[in-house]
């Protein structure tokens, strides 16, 4: 009998103040909500602190979910350049905290997110959110950051329907486009 | 008798492309050479590359020297603001690997290690290094971005004359703006 894998996401999107996470499994080509929430950093607090509490908090989700892939929207560069320069340095701290777990990390662009989810790449932020609740069959909407990392997480997953078969190479066998365990 | 403390500081002078690093040993108001370098990530790796390599290097760095204390370089915000994200990410990076080791970070503007190293915030790339080789009483020119993080090293360490004191609380006393053991 043919049982597929499982692969759990685990989708980031990063802020300077406030960081998404969403976690998903995947199963053949259905999607599971697993977990999602929001890392918020204190404003006023020194740098090197908001990105402890990143870190923290990204080690925790990883030690409490245990995801096999990471996926972490890419962000937008702000007119500001302090601000983008903060949002790299939350960015940047993040990606750390996931690479310095093993974990392999995939990038992808707010375009690549909504053409992947919604079908257009430029759907509205609650375009996404609708689409999020639908896939995963939720009963309510997410906050807006947690429903951006499970975006990207059901991007990664909609983009690589072949994921698992790279898991267990031994195992595995891609049959029609479906992976099969 | 009383014996100065040592404090051992990491000096890390981010960079996109190239991280440099200083560890240097402070022991009442004299500097020694521990060691300094870089770090080099390869230009066409992807994101999460470049930074596993940074994290990778900054824990071999910590687990060889084990420093007490990390000081860090501001960055300048580019007018690219590509450039600019770029450098907030290895930043960040590099801070999220220095503090899930669990090391204190203290950050220092460029005008503040000028000030601190030269005398003057205006001072020539050149002057830094000049008097980094002189403060450290080294036998050769370290590589830029080498001098830089040693220079930050050093900055931490001119600002904060009473550092072995914060790290032994019991068995220091500051006479005279000096400490001692």
């Amino acid at each position: 009998m043919n049982i597929p894998k499982t692969t759990r996401i685990l989708g980031i999107d990063p802020g300077s103040r406030v960081t998404g996470f969403g976690v998903i499994d995947v199963c053949g080509r259905e999607h599971f909500y697993v977990a999602s929430g929001c890392i918020k950093t204190i404003p006023g607090d020194e740098l090197a602190g908001r990105i402890a509490i990143i870190c923290e908090h990204i080690g925790e989700i990883i030690d409490t979910y245990r995801p096999n892939h990471a996926a972490v929207e890419q962000v937008f560069v702000n007119v500001n350049p302090a601000a983008t320069l903060m949002l790299g340095q939350a960015r940047g701290a993040a990606i750390a905290a996931l690479t310095m777990r093993g974990l392999p990390v995939y990038e992808y662009t707010a375009l690549q997110v909504k053409q992947a989810v919604v079908g257009q790449g430029k759907a509205a932020k609650e375009q996404v959110q609708h689409m999020v609740v639908r896939m995963l069959g939720l009963s309510g909407t997410p906050q807006a950051d947690a429903a951006d990392g499970l975006a990207v997480a059901l991007t990664h997953a909609l983009r690589n329907h072949g994921l698992a078969a790279q898991l267990n190479p031994n195992g595995m066998q891609i049959k029609r486009g479906r992976f099969q365990g």
